[in-house]
């Protein structure tokens, strides 16, 4: 069986550089034209995976699980590929856990038998499975935070939910309806206050009727608009709390008889490619989910070399990407 | 530090019970009840993940990595899902790698030495990364053929054209056009082969001019309906070979004035809970994916054992959702 050392002598570099490019070390950058006749060597020698022999000498399972609440939210995508890129400079791998909301936690507890900490961008942390993992493992919140756990990462929604709504005010609309997310989770919360303070910034009131809960679901959508339409008074524009709950509300709107952007303005929090190809594309809020997702892998990766878990904002601030769910108020509305 | 017998002796049941449970051995199920006990008495006993001397035990990383072309892409979903339950059932982590079309290997050539073997999902299987590390691991292709890859799990996509084409025939329409896939890739080709089947089985001709790639993107489906527009001809429906290019052709019907379903009818391979919410709703064709998953990432823990690897077709058959992109065709048309 190969060494390192032999790898290393075939290549004509040390062992050290052998070691940074095949474990996968991110303490160092090594030259492409170096890297590339290292893993020539150790494919020339049938250079075995050491994984095992590196899980042994750090008493690691190298792996980490990440639990989302619904793997076809859309929303989901940027914060994965930002957990995996992140993983894969420091030699991790990966598990993806899908825990919906109330479903059996089993699975996760199952899971974390076998890996060395957890991230977590479920809705709910006050939930029991994850207290009692938490007394075991590392755990970092990805984009929530939650009492009793120390480790989070979150993006500036309050900065990305005031982008969306000046976008709106700049268009002219002073009645500006919020289809929250779900109001039981930090983050459904804090883009609501996010959007009380940017209405206030605007000398706009804001009306509690104008405040519905669209769960961060299409279904959920569709039936706050619903909600909307019935009151005394329309809105004449709409901010939703996340991409599918936005596209649920012109689903739902359209069903009223209403067009966006003709009838209704609508914005969304969150960016994917398929917002430029709906009808009509959606003007959206990006916000750093891919950095949060690397932020957080290297923050539970910390965590087990002994670091003090904390706090952490994305400084990457939200973009606005305006697209043709939104149009200047209509005259006399 | 307690081990598998403390355990046992404390759940008061034997050890190759406690291991079944603990180290997610999938070979004889445990009632749940006797599972709850064990799961107890291990967390009263602190007892550690055993997935190092599990793997010392195995010599294997109890790792598999996928490789998908595009997280983006929402037809990838399900796949990721049935592969995650199927690795959990055997205690394996999967690792989720985004490689796309064109990019660079590296990262999949880094990661190759940490798994015990690859699922793949992209879409070109001529690529010299993959030839290489199929000379290392075993290798299972997800939902496309390879010649020199064995290992292949597929679904009856011929089957689901068959429906996709049979609704729109039974809806009236005669001139039906094919916005398909990359036709470098097997699973591109196998959709036009099965349209132009069952065009055939339903007395059709098939137009060259009416098959057009869409490369199975957005903007794929964008610019193949421009191409089908600027025709002598004009097809009055739309066959779609996967979500995200029929969502594009949408958008670049609705550019050219021409609406969704009144002027044309759309109909889309793969299901997704989006397609609910989208203007219009689409009517697709829901392929087992999940499924697919679910039998790959088994067959390749299978090949782990020596089992030869095969083809094998998921016997799951496709569903026709019919909602509102497809209509009867207009008089006249």
């Amino acid at each position: 069986v190969a060494t390192l050392s032999d790898v290393a002598a075939r290549a004509g570099v040390d062992v050290s550089t052998v070691s940074r490019v095949l474990r996968a070390d991110p303490r160092q950058a090594v030259r492409p034209e170096t890297r590339l006749r290292i893993l020539q060597a150790a494919d020339e020698l049938d250079y075995q995976p050491d994984v095992i022999a590196r899980s042994l000498r750090t008493g690691r399972a190298m792996t980490v699980a990440l639990v989302v609440p619904d793997l076809d939210n859309i929303g989901f995508t940027a914060v994965v590929r930002g957990v995996q890129r992140a993983a894969q400079e420091q030699g991790y791998a990966v598990l993806i856990a899908e825990l919906r909301d109330g479903g059996d936690s089993r699975a996760v507890e199952d899971i974390a038998g076998r890996v060395d900490g957890l991230l977590v961008a479920s809705a709910h942390t006050d939930e029991p499975w994850l207290a009692r993992l938490a007394t075991r493992l590392p755990v970092v919140l990805v984009n929530r935070r939650a009492r009793g756990f120390p480790g989070a990462v979150i993006v500036d929604d309050e900065a990305g939910t005031a982008l969306a709504v000046s976008h709106l005010v700049e268009l002219g609309h002073r009645g500006i309806a919020h289809i929250a997310g779900d109001l039981a989770t930090d983050t459904g919360q804090r883009r609501l206050d996010g959007f009380r303070t940017a209405l206030r910034s605007h000398k706009l009131r804001a009306r509690a009727e104008w405040n519905v809960s669209g769960d961060y679901t299409e279904a959920g959508g569709r039936r706050a608009v619903t909600e909307l339409l019935a009151g005394k008074e329309r809105p004449t524009a709409i901010f939703a709390a996340n991409l599918v709950s936005g596209l649920g509300a012109i689903a739902g709107l359209r069903e009223h008889g209403c067009e966006v952007p003709d009838d209704m303005s609508v914005v969304v929090m969150d960016e994917h490619p398929l917002a430029a190809v709906t009808v009509p594309p959606l003007t959206t809020v990006s916000m750093p989910l891919e950095e949060m997702g690397a932020a957080a892998m290297r923050m539970v990766i910390e965590s087990l070399g002994g670091s003090a878990a904390s706090e952490l904002c994305v400084d990457t601030q939200p973009a606005l990407i305006v697209r043709g769910s939104t149009k200047p108020v209509a005259k006399g509305s």
